[in-house]
């Protein structure tokens, strides 16, 4: 079988399962009451995404015997909970769009962005439990954890813009909590409403793990490297926010003289002016660091691989194979 | 027995659990990391307040045969939940002082106050979780229709305040869903903890909920009755902000002429200046509309009571009456 023939049976895969969770979630909402509240709730989970949350909780639920469709819900469940983090992360970034479309404070108010918010979290409890077993406390206390995990990174990210000295370590423990613990929540999840092992459980997390800083760590080389118009959003939007990724504590700690003078700026400033974003890039290719997180992403990915080779079922483990290399190879 | 011996054993009894659920709540977060997000948190969940919530979830497990001790956590759960709404509700209704004390989103910021109001979600779903049986998906899915009530009631609340024309069955379904869900939450999660039966946990319910309704509605009485000093708020707040409380919309469902005109006027100008809260006192006065509230209250305080009626622990039965007798009796 070619490649391309490959590709094209998982992505149909991708494509049916992602479709169901779509209809799921867009029926959920339609006609509640009171307006003012429902009606915001299901604009952002209505808004799209890739759902790759919803996937890895199908997929992990896949790979230890079960059927996707035993995981539907919970599948629901951790995207109203991946949206609810967006709507409360947009309000704190002062985004104004988001997928194209106006952030639900600009949409609507702050007070209903909060609100629709808080009441996202406890939606997505309530879709969880319909698919939980009837012995459902370690599944929830896996929930709930990935919950806190997702506050503190987002509170760490907060820390990190007004804190002058961070470190990688600091930086990779944010984005572990931020972005990854709640892509090995939904492997948890999955395995665990699938009936898995404690072992094919702790696989799977493994897996969704370093598939999740792998991600973000790609996030960060995709704002500097995309194509401005296939990227949707701004070259080098991370530098004129000031913000720490990888990229720019790896030049840091790679910088000297005059190069790290320029880098140090960046934090003094708080950021830096659009037409500065060609020099900086210059930088970064002076000093490697592109190529040094290309490393990391690959790593991070070849990590997660690895932890799912044992995966018995044929469909899941070609399908989490294909998924990591799409990622790796995403230009979005 | 005298009234007052009686009174200080029901008082002890309170006190002495009300302790125990503190000891828990201000010993729960102290160290943790991020201090970003966990300072914030342990600010508000350390702050004091009644502890009724608390109360009705520990007196709920009584009733049905528990040990106070089983539920704790629980009762810990539910206070952090309560204090999750105030901040987040603080941040929408732009206070500044709550308990004496600089609001969250005062005394750090917006973007702090928001994720410590989200933390606070998991955080609460984390401990009731301590003391769920092994069996937990009833418990948890009755706290998770809990969150979605005090939603959507503060979602109409938001409503009615732009909205023209409210009802007082409009009023009634807002402070259910608002205030009262919580109340009738707290005991059914405690009875449900403590082993109850079907017919006990509906009993304990309706408990609950007459005495949130009470609650509210005395809330609303006490803010134009109370003494300045000893309510700690100023008199006449809800009319000043334009507030549609039970004793507004039952004023202008009984009052003609000149009165009415002035009531539509507070409706229209979104609120009145201080100077005239006397004017209005004497309109409400007029309409003989404080008595029918206190009416209000009484008879919901009535079928709260009559509800526990068939409780076979005497202590709980008793402090169950102790507490709404001395709810309908407060001054703050």
């Amino acid at each position: 079988m070619s490649i391309t023939a490959s590709t094209t049976k998982y992505e149909k895969i991708y494509s049916r399962e992602k479709n169901k969770v779509e209809k799921k979630l867009n029926g959920l909402l339609k006609g509640k009451q009171p307006k003012s509240l429902y009606e915001p709730c299901d604009y952002i989970i209505s808004s799209g995404g890739k759902r790759i949350r919803a996937m890895l909780i199908l997929l992990s639920a896949k790979a230890v015997g079960a059927v996707y469709s035993s995981a539907y819900n919970a599948a629901a469940a951790v995207e109203i909970l991946h949206n609810f983090t967006l709507v409360h992360d947009d309000i704190m970034d002062n985004a104004d769009k988001r997928r194209g479309m106006p952030t639900l404070h600009i949409k609507y108010d702050l007070s209903t962005a909060i609100l629709a918010g808080d009441n996202l979290i406890a939606i997505a409890y309530d879709n969880l439990l319909k698919d939980s077993p009837l012995n459902a406390k370690r599944v929830l206390q896996t929930f709930t954890q990935g919950i806190m995990e997702v506050c503190e990174g987002q509170s760490y990210d907060k820390e990190f813009e007004v804190k002058r000295k961070v470190t990688i370590d600091d930086y990779i423990l944010m984005i572990t909590k931020k972005t990854a613990a709640l892509a090995e929540m939904c492997c948890s999840i999955g395995a665990q409403i699938g009936g898995g092992s404690a072992s094919e459980i702790n696989m799977l997390k493994k897996y969704g793990l370093n598939l999740g800083i792998a991600f973000q760590l790609q996030d960060d080389l995709l704002d500097i490297m995309g194509d401005e118009e296939e990227f949707g959003k701004k070259v080098g939007g991370d530098l004129i926010e000031g913000k720490k990724t990888y990229l720019f504590l790896r030049a840091l700690e790679k910088s000297k003289g005059e190069n790290r003078r320029a880098l140090e700026a960046v934090i003094a400033n708080k950021g830096i002016r659009k037409n500065q974003v060609k020099k900086y890039k210059n930088i970064y290719d002076e000093l490697d660091v592109i190529n040094d997180t290309a490393k990391q992403v690959t790593a991070y990915t070849a990590k997660a691989l690895r932890s799912i080779k044992k995966v018995k079922d044929d469909e899941a483990r070609e399908m989490f194979t294909w998924l990591a290399n799409s990622l790796l190879k995403r230009k979005k």
